[in-house]
């Protein structure tokens, strides 16, 4: 390496630090910094084989052994769910005495720990769901071990509780590690009830504010979302996203905007709709078949310089 | 941790234990496991490094030892796979002998490590038809290196291999590890042809009955789905998605529904249309330009107030 | 293992070598090897921390230290970076003497770490601009913590340095990278200006020859695409993707295409519309409402015998 180039390379380190002086997103002090991601991974891959022990694991899962298994596995997850929210709340409420922090810490991880039997209740409705949803599923065993839908509803189920309980940034990290392995972003505000399925779900989006009821079925593509979000931070606090009642399916690709928008219960909402104002209970709603053209006019092979339109 | 804790831990333990005695999804019994996640994916890994070398990997793949490289590889797949695909089946078949388990686990493996060599010279078409039918490629080279949807066609096509043969589980574990990576859901039932390209790929579902030609390409957002599947469990045998013929492109958002819907060959079907009857052979089917309002109206930034909808 | 078995074996194994002999992608030769995607996996994360300190790792930042840590990332990264853009040259520039590939990646390599400082100032105005865009943000440490936009921007704008470059293999590598994890599909020769936003993401697609302004904002499912690419390699070099001017914001599916496509700035593009002609600046194009069909039929259950159309 040339001196000059040494001369750069100096620049560069010094600008870069310079960067990390100049703003606040990374200013770190004593105690103060992120819950780590991949802690927060390892804590949702402890979480699923609590959930569903023997699904994802190479080792047997020994009946006569599922009191220890689950004993430990609480166990660990209790601390290091403590751990981080700890972390998180230091990170956040830099006014607060580090003891009250404690406390809180250890009372969300308490009350988390107390709501997993209920939320694998819950998860075990979702899978029935799947699978009476979907001819394609060959068992129940089938769906918790590979189908993308239960993995984003698990995860989310789980942020949710945090989410609950202003925990900062862990709930939307788990939910956004969701989404980056099933393409289904669910944030974890959402309210949904029992028995729900998502099938293939890539690109399915429910926003902060949704309500969804029980036995509701969505496919992929479905956007739960907001009508503007052009004021930006202004609407924070707003009902921006639809409520879904229960027993209604959503074909893939509906888009259904707004805060005030309601799809009525037993619904059917047809694929590729556009929805923006509340739909009655019992009503179908599909689109009108698209106008086509169908032109008769041979290519000549796979790749040819017909100017075809996309 | 105080008394009145401990207890709630206890409790908490308690269910979930009761969880799992109560569900039989939870119940293993001696030498019925259910296939390892992660012992499948080392298999694809495994596969990908045996259909293209030198390609995903650190270390040299170097010539002269192909074939060494070749048995070394084969052999450790084979008998991955058979241990695995004997895992499954005695999971499910639980009234079969031990024997007659292992003896179809042998055949079953025989025959997909026979398949190999054929499926390689399918790839390297799907990679052809690739490089041929997208300008932004650079080379072969860097399909194979980088392209989601070679990746989700090869473990597809491995897949397929284990689902004609009725294996459980697994195939439906692969193809869900390439729908994570990549968007793109292929079911590993569906009988797709040679020269098939899926380019950008995310949000593409390929149902379980459907079946492709020869020469087809897809983009990203594709559906090629049922009509309907509320009949749930009573469909599973039945034929529920699309055939397409020969040298059809299908473009980005297209939605093609029904078991009865057949795309002809040579046809051109254009974005974001939905099809649920069949199309002729050399015909281009487009949407209708939608219309749209243009309104001329400045707002004052990027963030303004005005309530624009979505 | 049976005899004849053996013998089927031994024919696999010959089969897949002569594969390897027989088609060019596989030949490698001394000194000749594709660049290794888990090191420039390895790279991206390396060049994560130093964009984001303290934000993807377990371990604390220290604040005292950031001048060392910069000096160690940034010639961890020089040095890795080098030897895989050497790499990548050898393979394909086989003419070149060694000497002068060496000179090049070395050149190459000087002007990325050159570009990092700046970089992360731009990266800095697309954490804002997400900020500033979704009411669901918390904060900005949120944004940079779990957006799959800012990972697939972050990504992108680290590509496209080495695209201009024109290294091979690598930027693609990298984008393809962000693609998986996120489901947006940026290839790296797009133009992109500042403070640029992609809220949730799923499906995003934007072209080669894109050219982007600043202050622009997409949803999920917009595709910036070509119109027709049915001239495969003979369209290598023509501008095939749309020119979207600065204060533009581009709402989820919609569908923009062709090369000589303009949306003027400060224009709003609605949900699902699909532009295939230049749109005036200020100006709100919107999808008409399509025609829906209401129809009140009383489904009896959410799994019901009705032939309802998806």
């Amino acid at each position: 390496m040339v001196t000059e180039t040494k001369t750069d390379f100096d620049q560069v380190v010094d600008q870069i630090t310079q960067n990390y002086i100049s703003d606040e997103v990374f200013v770190t002090k004593e105690n103060r910094r992120l819950p780590g991601r991949s802690n927060i991974i390892v804590l949702i891959k402890r979480l699923r084989a609590l959930m569903f022990p023997g699904y994802f694991e190479e080792k047997n899962f020994e009946y006569t052994d599922a009191k220890y298994f689950v004993g430990n596995t609480v166990n660990s997850i209790r601390r290091e769910l403590r751990q981080q929210v700890e972390t998180a709340l230091l990170y956040t409420n830099e006014h607060e005495s580090l003891s009250c922090i404690a406390k809180k810490a250890d009372d969300i991880a308490s009350f988390f720990i107390g709501r997993l039997a209920d939320i694998q209740n819950m998860l075990l409705k979702d899978v029935q769901a799947g699978f009476d949803g979907d001819p394609a599923a060959k068992s129940r065993q089938e769906i918790i071990s590979s189908y993308p839908g239960v993995f984003a509803i698990f995860v989310y189920r789980m942020a949710h509780e945090l989410y609950i309980k202003n925990v900062p940034f862990i709930p939307r990290v788990m939910t956004e590690y969701a989404h980056s392995r099933t393409g289904i972003d669910i944030n974890p505000g959402a309210e949904i009830g029992e028995y729900f399925f998502i099938d293939h779900g890539t690109g399915v989006v429910i926003g902060e504010t949704t309500k969804i009821g029980n036995n509701v079925k969505l496919y992929q593509g479905v956007t739960l979302g907001a009508l503007s979000t052009r004021k930006g931070q202004l609407l924070a606090d707003v009902k921006r996203h639809p409520t879904i009642e229960d027993d209604v399916t959503i074909y893939s690709g509906a888009t259904i905007l707004g805060g005030e928008t309601v799809v009525g219960a037993h619904s059917i909402i047809g694929g590729n709709t556009f929805i923006t104002e509340s739909v009655p209970a019992h009503t179908k709603v599909t689109l009108k078949a698209p106008e086509m053209t169908f032109q008769a006019d041979p290519p000549k092979g796979p790749v040819n310089n017909g100017d075809w339109m996309i």
